[in-house]
């Protein structure tokens, strides 16, 4: 029996869902000893607080910019002597993310519908960290919130997922592992997943993701 | 001389910059040995971000629910037994924040100018809190976003202040303690006062301040 029988695509969240942000922590670590996760975490909830203040302010930068601003405060707050040089290598190191040790197999069980990625990097920044994974042919589409200049959580970007994939709201699967994705997500009417790998807690929005899984694997169940 | 001859008012932000979000630190303190500061922290914090998700999703609910609600997921994170009767007590306390010290004597050396606050607070939250502090004889206006049912830092809030006060972006001096409200503020055209009571790094949005200050008292230069 399939317990979703009116999905017709699965669209993903790439930072966080697919692949692992902290996978630059590695980098990191090389060039500032101590300091690799620390350096990650704050470059992560930095880029992250921009994008909502950027959309809210109406001054939307492509995501390969608004990342570099992260990581630049990130360093001036930690003290990290980031020299142009490092930081173009932390910037290469975001291009090429490690997906999670799972996602190739997932992707493969979802194989008969439609599979997308909805995500706040632009365009040629999906194309080269999917391709980097060898993961081109698991996607028929890479969607980037570029077209529309406004980040996640805003509606607009949901509704690319439509307009791109001729769906409809309630035939779209949507993964994500970030709650504030989980919220837009929900709010705009998908069916949502949250994939909750570090037994985190919903926040209070009102909004709670329909499945719950600790990592892509599950999503099999639901093909 | 008058360093700023064109300023007509002086606009201050309340949750942080005037008022003491963090004074109902002692409270919590309380309740929760050991935890007063953590629960503080976490509840501002979530508040700030539920605000941006809120607005982003257009799903705005007024001040006193949304600090409510993370209040709840702050008490939850930390596994601190918030029932309900110290929920009640703690968003009674926050109707009732302490002033920071300087504040009434900041704010009468600029009593030849037109006064007000911009804040995230509906009316009535705001009201309270500046009467308990026997400060409504300082304020013209008690400017709430709640007109607009978005949040800080969306244009919206600030067009606020024309529309109440009015008067021109140029001749408005903001005062504010909080980076995203710096930003926004700049952003729409005023001029921004930075109260920067920590040796806080600026945010890299591109958006600084005119003036940075370590508390309000040092405005009186520019009456």
């Amino acid at each position: 029996m399939n317990p979703s029988p009116k999905l017709k695509a699965f669209v993903f969240d790439a930072y966080g869902t697919v692949f692992d942000v902290h996978s630059v922590a590695d980098l990191a670590e090389q060039f500032f000893p101590g300091q690799g996760k620390s350096l990650s975490q704050l470059w992560r909830a930095k880029q992250i607080e921009y994008m909502y203040l950027r959309t809210l302010m109406g001054r939307y930068i492509p995501h390969n910019e608004n990342t570099e601003s992260a990581l630049v405060y990130a360093c001036k707050a930690l003290g990290l002597e980031c020299d142009a040089a490092r930081r173009a290598k932390l910037m290469q190191a975001y291009l090429r993310l490690t997906p999670y040790p799972e996602a190739v197999g997932a992707l493969g069980a979802l194989a008969a519908h439609k599979r997308a990625i909805l995500s706040v990097g632009t365009k040629p920044m999906l194309t080269e960290m999917v391709a980097h994974a060898g993961m081109t042919q698991h996607f028929d589409k890479l969607i980037s919130v570029d077209a529309v200049k406004v980040y996640k959580p805003h509606p607009a970007t949901y509704q690319l997922v439509l307009d791109e994939l001729g769906v409809a709201r309630p035939e779209v699967g949507f993964v994500t592992s970030n709650y504030f994705d989980v919220a837009g997500a929900k709010a705009f009417g998908f069916t949502v997943f949250w994939i909750n790998r570090n037994n985190a807690l919903p926040d209070e929005l009102g909004l709670l993701p329909d499945h719950v899984l600790t990592d892509l694997a599950g999503l099999k169940q639901f093909a």
